[in-house]
């Protein structure tokens, strides 16, 4: 019997066909989590998940899991990663985690073998947040980190809240977050950074993931005629926004080492050329791999925010959207992705995670790691995203690898 | 023959029932030029000029005149002002001088008074700006300055044309613009900002208006995820948006006089808390009294945004959306308000206006200069705008009497 084998051009096939759903015009992929693309993308992926014979379930904040028998009734190995885009996204983020867990299903149907323990290949809801913070919403609320009704209740940047739309679309399923509980949970994914790319590697076993904090900041000074209004008698809402802004690019290079500073968000209100503004609405994205160094940024914005309301007359309230501690993978999880890798004559290296992922948040329920294989120009969260069909290959080899020593 | 007086009720009361159309919920006035509220404004001001039985004439970029006969058919006093406002705009700006300008027609009728030469009540189109750039377009259009086609094609901010929207709400009148060259233009106007409260004075007589440069600025950056790039490797719109929005306000400060510098609208792409902005839009405004000043912030801004994107590593595009140079009032037409305000026992002053006004344009064709009421707190372009009741009928006052002098 023939080891089981990625075959490079089904999966690479599959990504293409998948990411028809939601194509921007000219390159680039925009399935908003709950948006009608990201129906059609789950849909077309439960069709899939059923043509390879896996059992699929969906619970009740929209997770999709399809289940692969193993020889016993264990415990599963669970892997996947999610399918939704940000607005701009590339064809990767997400989904190439999980059509890898399909394809490795496939390979191992194709050598007729089973895993002692079942599989769970599943695709988490919302884990951009873009459209509805926080991000992996999906996989928080799986491991109890947000009750259900509360996520069911959380309003997006358009009005809708996630409940309506998930009604919408037709995903609230019947199984209760958390209805199985992992033996191990292992998320193959791209860098979406420079590193892997910049040092000619091909795998990375990630060792944990950034802490990260969201703050919506809502600025509220007066609108005014900006031809008659003395400069010192303004109380400019887009000027203070824009300090911020400014302040965020200085903070992190005052912190430095692995933190991250990112205005994404601006809107102003009336947001017209002649009238300054009367209101402001931006987000802070402050992350930091260590939770010391996240602290201090989050205590350097708050004292930033409150002189500055004070010096411009303006009364600036935030809202958190997001906030998570750093988080640390298993050794023995992260040293079986590096054996892994090495069996398979792949260079590999260790690296944290800057950005966040639904592994985070599974890490609090099962051991967890991470696989990543290089990003083109460490591009993500754009249309340009790329990597490699060899390396979409080789991350994929070692997700099938990997877990298939978890499941036995 | 009593002398023709304002009746203070009659005019408080027109502009009372005129802005119940496009009142916004709780206080203020959106009528964006040639939306539905526009229309339905100019509806209704030239139903009450036909009540006083003003000849109605509608020029082909929309400007609306109302001419009352005089007992020579000689050049005519034009009064008058804009019905539009910005999207959130308060009662007076703009309308209190149209309907001053009824309320005086309506008292020289009251009066029995017929002046030498004819008076023409005039409505400029399109004044704020703040959907069509640039502001004033009607009195601009109207003395020559830009040429009728240009303006139709002029796109707004919601991607409408002015010919398009001029066509919709059916003001594509049959005059020629410019088809009357008045014998001179008067134009009665809140002050919009402290300075009458302040010394607590009645009247302004208006000496010029200032200088003005409108400049959008789109920046090109690169989207990329805000949890994995390192900040050295960004080349990040909403932060470079930013700093021109601070620089903005420390040039107004450098510069110091009657410099202005408002950065009032900004817009990302994709707009989200964990994409870096790829790109952003957003406007400069830009005012002096003194034409090298003007200069000096105009070319301040052009250096600042050259090294900036070098910086940066992104690219930044200008388009001018207006740049007109300061004017200076005649000084027989300054002396004609100040005298009029002392003969009806007013307090008064002279004052350059920070704001652009359609008199700016006006007085590129005839003798102009503008009444200032003052403005309670210096507020205006704000829903909370707000002029008394006898300052209202002062203004009107010193209106009527000015142009009864001019028309004789």
């Amino acid at each position: 019997m023939t080891p089981p084998r990625i075959d490079r051009t089904r999966l690479v096939g599959r990504l293409e066909t998948f990411n028809r759903i939601g194509a921007l015009p000219g390159d680039g992929n925009c399935r908003l989590a709950l948006s009608d693309e990201d129906r059609a993308g789950r849909d077309l992926l439960v069709q899939w998940m059923r043509e390879l014979g896996l059992a699929v379930t969906i619970d009740a904040i929209g997770n999709i899991f399809g289940l692969r028998r193993g020889r016993e009734d264990a415990a599963p190995v669970m892997f996947g990663s999610h399918v939704d885009t940000v607005g701009t996204g590339g064809r990767y983020d997400g989904l190439y985690g999980v059509l890898a867990g399909l394809e490795a299903c496939h390979a191992l149907d194709d050598a007729g073998h089973v895993t002692r323990r079942p599989l769970a290949l599943v695709a988490f809801t919302n884990e951009e947040g873009s459209r509805f913070a926080p991000y992996a919403m999906g996989s928080l609320v799986y491991v109890g980190g947000l009750p259900l009704d509360e996520a069911y209740a959380i309003r997006g940047i358009d009005g809708a809240t996630v409940g309506e739309e998930l009604r919408r679309i037709g995903y609230v399923g019947s199984a209760q977050p958390g209805w199985v509980k992992p033996h191990a949970y292992l998320e193959l994914h791209i860098e979406q950074g420079p590193v892997l790319e910049d040092e000619g590697l091909v795998i990375a076993a990630v060792e944990g993931i950034t802490g990260l904090t969201w703050t919506e900041v809502t600025v509220t000074g007066r609108s005014a005629h900006a031809g008659t209004t003395p400069m010192h008698l303004r109380r400019d809402a887009a000027y203070v926004a824009s300090e911020i802004a400014v302040f965020a690019r200085r903070l992190a290079r005052e912190i430095g080492g692995h933190q991250r500073c990112t205005v994404g968000r601006i809107e102003l209100y009336p947001n017209l050329v002649n009238v300054i503004a009367e209101r402001a609405v931006l987000t802070v994205d402050l992350r930091n791999t260590d939770a010391v160094g996240l602290q201090t940024a989050e205590r350097a914005l708050t004292d930033f925010l409150n002189s500055l309301a004070a010096q411009e007359h303006v009364s600036i309230a935030t809202r958190s959207l997001a906030r998570f501690d750093p988080v640390t993978f298993p050794g023995e999880m992260v040293s079986l992705v590096e054996a892994t890798a090495r069996d398979l004559g792949l260079s590999c290296r260790r690296l944290p995670s800057g950005a966040g992922h639904d592994a985070q948040m599974m890490a609090r329920i099962c051991p967890a790691s991470m696989i990543f294989v290089p990003s083109v120009g460490g591009l993500s969260h754009n249309v340009r995203e790329e990597s490699k069909p060899e390396h979409l290959e080789a991350g994929a080899s070692v997700l099938l690898n990997a877990v298939m020593r978890l499941a036995e």
